[in-house]
């Protein structure tokens, strides 16, 4: 059944209940994992129905895992480094590893560059690794809420190591930050690659940046790339967990460097489950979803309005030609919305 | 009049018009100004409408000014840095200095701490400088709102320069950030200084980073510090505006390095103004003031829905607790908030 995971439809035919989801799930039926993400991910009014009644019987089974956000611009290695740290994982440690994405930008048609099992190898036909591509349409909204959904979902499917990936443009980095326990950016090295395109504060909300390609001519190069990040982060106010971030340098492809970096993420957990921060940081967490979710909903309600809808653009222009102050243009909007 | 400032009580005695307090206010008279700014700092609805209409008609008088930020934490020497500043632009370039202050924690007995002209004892006196305390009340949302409309009434007024200081803690920056052409960084220099409580991100979104206290024993620590920050700066991905952030040092005190850094403003705002981001980065920020003031106003309303209040708290348990997703949580309450 394996082979079919991404061609399952949803019909009435397949049409499964919530507490069948559920066993499917906790049975370690991949098909209907699957399944069950390609639920979540829908826009369909019945399906949506299912899938809310699913999350919230998987929820007492979820939260056994260590989650860890991987950022970086494209071309940096992302797909080699998780088939890297993945296969360890699975392979010396034990773990059962899903890999979930982010990636808004994402087309219908050509499914997601990330979380591409056509770049992990070794990981896509491994039976403790579960690949899925990024959701592929909507908003950055809806696919960080299905993803943050999936992670309840591969959590009560016993998955016990989830590694979500998002490119390192755009707005997805916070999201991911967001549900993640260990936020990790990988960079190059090399003269000028330093301003390879990432978002200014990425930087300061990674816990590790570790340096790929460390390999043949830019070995010294990363050498010099460690000590010149390491020196910037010591400018970085201290984290409230107290964790002070770690720069490594690896070579995904040549597989070096990667039980380093899984160190440096398993002293991350010991520290922070210790000193309480880890759970802390969760509840955090669900609080910000909750307050994040209605921020959305209120905002969605609003910009529906017709009235509003059919008077805001112009609103707009005359506040960027300053023509009325921006309080005032708010004021009017406020007031059609409220009548 | 000017002594009697902060004695102005809005009385029906003394209630100016929106015109009458706008011709006061361009014709240069301080004590109106100064009602002006208490008028629109006011939650009373009376004096809300008033305030409403004046910044309206002071819109079309606005603009004409150059508007700089200034954070750093307590003790890095604010007060005595915008003073030196604040002197120079005055008696060696001709200019006309507004000087405003955020400070959400400001109590209303005390007074805030940032703009207290007590520290100030030359620009206090000086016919060519306006000192505003930060409004002592309210949210940190209704702080900026006040300071971003005062900003319009100084400019109305004549000031061709406004300094808007602020704590280096707290979420003030942002705000500040996105009312101001310029925003600059006061540091101390010195080992284990550079970690001085700055909140995460801020160095990432300063135009410029001045090391005060550069006297004395420091200096060669300011020059350390300086060139830390410069290869920080380095790592940073670059502005769209074209800017590369500078780092100097100064001595507030000894009144050293303030042409420096007034030269480098002076730089920004040729480059900004040449390549368009200058006023391009405004009508972007009015467009910010509007989402901004629409986001706020839509959740005072929802959160001062009754139902939404009554239900709230007990949500929030059982989404920290792990009980109930977050997203189930914040459905319930945005449906008892629409019906």
């Amino acid at each position: 059944m394996t082979k079919h995971i991404n061609k399952i439809k949803i019909s009435s035919k397949n049409a499964l209940t919530a507490t069948e989801y559920l066993n499917g799930i906790k049975s370690g039926n991949r098909a209907i994992l699957s399944k069950a993400i390609t639920l979540i991910e829908s826009s369909t009014p019945q399906h949506q129905k299912i899938a809310e009644e699913l999350i919230e019987i998987c929820l007492p089974f979820s939260g056994n895992s260590v989650r860890i956000g991987i950022t970086g611009v494209p071309g940096v290695g992302k797909s080699t480094f998780i088939e890297a740290l993945g296969s360890y994982l699975i392979e010396k440690k034990d773990k059962k590893v899903a890999v979930l994405a982010i990636d808004p930008s994402s087309k219908k048609s050509g499914g997601s560059i990330l979380g591409d099992k056509t770049r992990m190898n070794n990981l896509s036909v491994n039976d403790s690794a579960f690949i899925r591509p990024s959701p592929s349409s909507g908003t950055l909204g809806g696919v960080a809420k299905a993803t943050r959904e999936s992670i309840i979902l591969c959590e009560a499917a016993g998955f016990d190591t989830i590694l979500i990936e998002t490119v390192g443009v755009g707005q997805s980095e916070i999201e991911v930050k967001s549900m993640v326990d260990f936020f990790l950016l990988l960079m190059l090295a090399g003269a000028g690659d330093e301003l390879q395109g990432i978002k200014r504060g990425i930087m300061e909300i990674a816990d590790g940046i570790f340096i790929n390609k460390a390999d043949g001519e830019n070995i010294d190069k990363a050498k010099l790339a460690i000590q010149e990040y390491k020196n910037a982060i010591h400018l970085f106010p201290p984290n409230s967990n107290g964790w002070t971030p770690k720069v490594l340098s690896c070579s995904a492809i040549e597989n070096k460097g990667i039980t380093a970096i899984w160190e440096v993420i398993e002293s991350f957990i010991h520290l922070t489950t210790s000193n309480g921060s880890f759970s802390n940081t969760r509840k955090l967490q669900s609080k910000f979803w909750l307050e994040h979710t209605i921020d959305s909903s209120i905002k969605a309600l609003f910009y529906a309005n017709e009235e509003v809808n059919s008077k805001i653009k112009e609103l707009e222009n005359q506040v960027t030609e300053g023509v009325i102050s921006p309080f005032k243009a708010a004021r009017e909007l406020i007031t059609i919305f409220k009548s």
